[in-house]
């Protein structure tokens, strides 16, 4: 997926989405994976739209969704200053500040899509990342429902919020669109056919009315015997990360 | 499943867990079929344990239970006379009254196991039915999250609930979860493989810590085509409904 290849100064240059998209990324500390490119092809935008992306990072998310949708107007919202610097670098129109504490530039827009990927860091495991850039990444001190309030916050009526995140916290994340969000649909995400899945996608609407969906788990990697996460996706899924193809949102 | 017998003034003699339990149930309202035996299933009692079940009906899922772990005392709760004289008649100890307004009986006691098949009855879709005690059982007016909180307050220390319910419940039934019930895990139940799962069964612990588990849906019937929800159950599921397999809480 993210071919490293030129190192220049502390980041690498990585493909995304089979190439269309080329990143600039920190080559130490958080780097974007398939989650990024899975969360951009969740988003259903259509040109002419805009979207944000909450905690962008170094933006490879809001890159593969700006490469998807032509003429979509993506904004970043990033609070550390080393991520923000990629992102913008990697040509993103980028706000600084916290999801905790919403920039005054942005607390006056609204937008069609909200999209986010919050960092996560299982405190249970032990020990923080010696990389402070990596810890805020990995568990930032904001709550997974405090990012749903604010996606939802910035939001225009009828417009979608799209969320990847561990499947320990989709209880929390469907708690946080109560009385926001509506029209909520889970992919759930399975590495292999039968397993329990790690993660899972939601999309839910403003003012959406549609009765809660779940789908069958989108399953990544073909077979039983695990390889690496890098390789071996299913052709459904290669579709999805390497040619563009579209998040599968029915069954 | 239920093979239908000798009705007896408005009643049939059903088989259940291939015969294990013979039930009566009314010839019209609300029967039970699938989603009692496999509820019961879930529901990981041990012998000299005790359970009850809220809004028991005719009492099949608390009979598979009782069927299924000898030396188990179970209760049921019921709030239509009609029902409770039947599941009676079917020999269960039966407290009559509402999961709404607790019988002070129940009050008084608390259970290693709770489980619930909480009636439904779709608002959207039209009429009520003309049968006012289907209608109960369709659409009580008691909603999904005060049967969560009811069983929760029922439960010994370390305690089990386990519901079964339609999908589009939940998000209401995880948050009713929300400071009552921990340790969450959800397996839903889909009539096909890669289909959208309609119903799924969830298992909390009164006092649980783990993380919430989604596993992969438990698909009903094999192939593709959709003949009657009666036959045609996949060999995992077949065992479980016939011969009182456990129900799959690991992937």
């Amino acid at each position: 997926m993210a071919s490293t290849s030129a190192a220049e100064g502390g980041t690498t240059r990585d493909a995304f989405l089979g190439g269309r998209v080329m990143a600039l990324q920190p080559a130490r500390g958080f780097r974007s994976g398939p989650d990024a490119v899975l969360l951009a092809a969740a988003v259903t935008a259509r040109p002419g739209e805009t979207a944000l992306e909450l905690g962008c990072g170094a933006g490879v998310a809001a890159l593969c969704l700006a490469a998807r949708v032509p003429g979509l107007a993506v904004t970043g919202l990033e609070v550390q200053p080393a991520y923000a610097a990629l992102a913008r670098a990697n040509g993103l129109d980028i706000v600084e500040g916290s999801v905790a504490a919403m920039p005054r530039a942005l607390k006056e827009r609204r937008f069609h899509h909200v999209l986010a990927n919050p960092p996560w860091f299982d405190r249970r495991a032990g020990l923080p990342s010696p990389d402070a850039g990596r810890d805020l990444a990995f568990g930032g001190p904001v709550p997974l429902r405090d990012w749903v309030a604010a996606g939802a916050r910035r939001l225009l009526p009828r417009g979608t919020f799209t969320l990847i995140a561990r499947i320990e916290c989709l209880p929390e994340a469907l708690s946080a669109c109560e009385g926001r969000l509506g029209g909520i649909a889970v992919r759930p995400l399975a590495g292999r056919a039968g397993r329990a899945p790690g993660r899972f996608v939601l999309r839910a609407m403003r003012e959406g009315r549609g009765a809660f969906r779940l789908l069958p788990p989108l399953v990544l990697h073909e077979g039983a015997a695990h390889r690496s996460d890098r390789d071996g996706f299913a052709p459904g899924v290669d579709a999805i990360l390497k040619d563009g193809a579209p998040f599968p949102w029915t069954d």
